[in-house]
């Protein structure tokens, strides 16, 4: 299924070559408005064809509210929005329809859909669908927001340069996301060595949600930790999510792992935040902090080796397309609005309970 | 919900010293038999009481099937199976009532369910509830073997000692789960010094699923990541899960990380597998791999800090009761009954779709 | 599946004979306290060998809560409850396992299940799993009640007879749930001749519920209408849901059907009440009302054609087994429990909302 | 919510006067192909504007693919289709924004979404809505047809007149859905004089299901029975549902409502047929049967009495706009379409049991 969520439901559709691309929201409350612009900018983020580390095909990526919203609010029925696909250049993708690229979708799609596949552009599995994502996610950005709840994410790291900065006291980067602006200076010559190359990087995203009231999520398969992985590993290229001291835990004794309660103006704190805001799958009070690891893009111009599906015989592919050196900077907005889903999502969910 | 699974839904119910936890099981196949004594040898893998490095509680932890089996097949109808809670003494948890462990979800408990909750031994959120979870893994992974689907997990980390060896091609140890017998018992000695501090420690399971046919899963939210993942963060105490390169994809190029396809006796394989068996969300028919981080006991002997919840003042806890200084070792048989779930769930999904 | 409900999910499992039926619930609220007594109560209305117009089967039916509630309050995490299965006498079933009675799930169930099915009693088909539908369902009327909530049904009919008064406001009748007691007595009449024949009768449950605020459910499938027919052909043996004025609306001129709106002390009420309570899939705010036609008792003494499936060929059966002449009796509170896990579930969706 | 199904998941979305109304489809197999002129011709069947029992509003009604399909075949993904809004006239709906016409959703919509409702043409209320309901049914129409199972619906009555013949064997009338094409003319004439009188007139649907095998659904709430239900109550004025003998049972006895099995060319099947096809939720191989009550249009140009929701104070309405004085005849493909989805979602369920 393509769908996520519990009490707000989100459906996404499209290919990245299908006449348009969108998302289904069921359980937005009625009498809600939106920000039309403020939507449009945090799109934008995402949006390629922008700068000189992301793919230079232009998409608009305005949305087309096709239901659920009159007059810019919320009326009631599911939202239905699109974003038509107008740069598609289908032809680009010929050559690879029997030889799948490396990292890529191809050749699991033809797998399991077989010859109908739609191959252009990774059809279904396409970067692109994340406009959708954002799409609903932004919406969520707003809601939350009114909660005072604020979902920040920044780049963590590319290849082997980390950012330094605090993400619940620094600025993000307009521009470009991070924290320090030299460490940003400094991923973008990793990326542009890279392209250069012919070739690609990864890095990490970190995210913060604060302004979280305790008590969200459950036990279980109810915990946000699962949550919220459910929805980030939504996003392609994504392959590890961690929270609070997550992987660096495992190396800690618990009287340094866990986090020891006290108060701070009569309300229940932690003087640390190693759970990343979350024990036993409800989020504590504390920010909910978490990291996504973000593969390299595997569209590489360097030729790799792969194998025709129609002959069954070994053969080389080396892909021309356009396509992002780092997908990095554009997955951070994805990351928050992942995020914002996931906990837009229990947040309408502990209505229920009180 | 404590419920998972789209085509088997499995829901797990209980608390540490309710009478009984169980799990209710819809989806499995009728006609498939259950062998009970391989399900009694895999949950004696996660019981506690067996040996120096968990908890002396003791649980025969033998299944009860109240429907859905009849003479060890499934006949049709949900399966319920429950354990009966016997060796539980609560008097232990009256002195953390209303001083919430730190590390524990003794507070998230108290501002969720209010002064109603069940204390107890961590009620909902006890380890001991994954005991249901081996149960219902426990038969998917007898299933998913009669299909050629094999899961194996080991410890790759205890505190700062890693595992050496290949899960694909090692052997796992049966009384303690290493590749290398040797890292193993240094592995111990790290949990006895825990232990004698009365502190804790933490680490890593890696998981291996071998035999997977390509084609499960699928795009975005339907991804094999995400499903997996959902499972295994319903674990207590993982905080951290990733797949195949995982983290250290972030710092890779993509000429690096991408897994260039072959041919191996006419079958379509990669030469490496940082993608850990997973592209575009769905298997390759390389096998699955992916890495878990458990975090360090919360239970711990040394003093904690924390807040008196009636009194709102500040005040510490020493915890006395019976705990594993590590439990990494019994979460081994837990990530292999949740990846098992998982994948199963997404075979039988894979057979509406051929 | 056998699971039901959006935020309160009920989840129904066990055979006739099985060691055990029950049902988990998830969603309840922590802090809810259930009344024991009424509990039982409530259940004892459907239980079996009370009375001359039910089958012989003796069961205690007394729940006992494995999860979930402690000291008779809700404490977080699902509700599992179960009740014994004490009087099965496999035996009776055995001359049935080839030959399936007519009305009877027996040749179904071999279809989906297969030499595996559980036959005896009817396995999971069998009219005995309403008990965890009433044990749910009477936890979900007690909660509804502080909500000022109140579901009450009555037999409409039985075989030709009617039976007389409002269901609005009259009184139904403790030992046979009629509003007129003189048709309770001639309805008992003709499940005596059916039952002296060999034979049995059907009836209609007529229910109300009141005091539901406007504003529950939704459009299209988020429908009451669809929400509490989904409920109720749960029950086995109920072949038609009609609301309002239901089948006879369709014979009506929209004049005559449709419901004026006017003000009582300030509330907008309808005139009538042909919509059943429900217009758009929404509550109005007036009574919801529907009818439920159950078939009578497949089991019958009277010889039947069949089919041996084990020599496919003809044959015929002879029920000797215990069972109900008629089951609309012991329906009502079926109906009763399964309207209000639908309105309870909708309810607590609406909580999402405001 | 507005989905349904748990193999193929439906959701649809759209407001009578959006600028468009859609459905999104998850589940459909990859490589089916659609054959775009029968569905046009499906969906004309439910189109307005095409003769003089219907609305006058004309739409073309032609559905646009936006994802999920490639020259007309399901290339995996979501299939997401609309179709455009252009003959809206929402001027038409401004005088009943405050006095909700009597019979319709304007009353509940007001108090579920408040003032942000969409009022115009019935906002998501609409009749129309029931376009897109046909687009996905129209789909599973055509690919159950290639496993041999079909689905086909007459009006059984309006108002008085009675349809004649057998569903079965007969043939449906193309232009107006009878079997017996004088009485299809005797309805007509009814609903002429309804119109005539500013009146409107409901009526009945019966519906077939040929070709079914046995084994699809299952007990309790996965039963056939309710499934249907669930679908078919999700087309707006549908307010009963009964299967088989339906509501008629009540009154028979078991001897007489019992279908006796028999053999026929080596194949069990039922002599009679009032359980409608379904035994214990469970399909049994015969036809499934079942009729559909449609209430009267509640749009009529009689003055009806309803409340002013601004001023709190009664008054009348006299709904001007355009109008079906009988919707029954074009609810006969929708019965039809949601027949499809329920069924065609059990029988790719049952792909995962064998």
């Amino acid at each position: 299924m393509s769908s996520i969520g519990e009490n707000l439901r989100i459906t996404i559709f499209g290919q990245s070559h299908s006449p348009a691309i969108g998302v289904t929201i069921e359980g937005l409350p009625a009498g809600a408005s939106i920000d039309g612009e403020r939507l449009s900018a945090f799109l934008a983020r995402r949006a390629p064809g922008r700068n000189e580390w992301s793919t230079p095909r232009k998409e608009a990526d305005e949305p087309e509210f096709l239901s659920g919203v009159k007059d810019g609010v919320v009326c009631g029925g599911p939202v239905t929005a699109i974003i038509r696909n107008t740069d598609a250049r289908s032809g680009d993708y010929a050559p690879y329809a029997n030889t799948p690229r490396p990292g890529h979708a191809d050749y699991t799609a033809f797998v399991k859909y077989g010859p109908a596949r739609d191959a252009a552009g990774g059809g279904p599995f396409s970067g692109r669908l994340t406009a959708p994502l954002c799409l609903a996610g932004g919406i969520c950005l707003q809601l939350l927001e009114r909660e005072g709840i604020r979902v920040r994410a920044h780049i963590a790291s590319i290849a082997d340069v980390a950012d330094g900065g605090d993400i619940l006291t620094g600025a993000v980067g307009e521009v470009f996301p991070t924290l320090d602006p030299e460490r940003g200076e400094q991923m973008r010559e990793r990326i542009a060595e890279a392209r250069a190359r012919g070739d690609s990087v990864g890095g990490i995203v970190e995210c913060a949600v604060t302004g979280v009231p305790a008590g969200l999520g459950g036990p279980l398969f109810g915990g946000m930790e699962g949550r919220l992985a459910a929805a980030l590993f939504g996003i392609p290229a994504v392959k590890g999510v961690e929270f609070g001291a997550g992987f660096a835990a495992a190396a800690l004794r618990g009287s340094e792992n866990n986090d020891p309660f006290r108060l701070e103006n009569g309300r229940v704190v932690t003087e640390t935040n190693n759970a990343g805001g979350i024990l036993g799958g409800i989020t504590t009070g504390m920010p909910i902090l978490f990291r996504v690891a973000v593969k390299p893009t595997p569209s590489i111009a360097l030729e790799q080796r792969t194998v025709d599906l129609e002959k069954m015989e070994e053969t080389t592919v080396a892909i021309a397309g356009r396509h992002d050196p780092c997908i990095v900077p554009r997955a951070v907005p994805c990351v928050e609005a992942a995020a914002a889903l996931a906990v837009y999502d229990a947040w309408l969910g502990r209505k229920k309970e009180l």
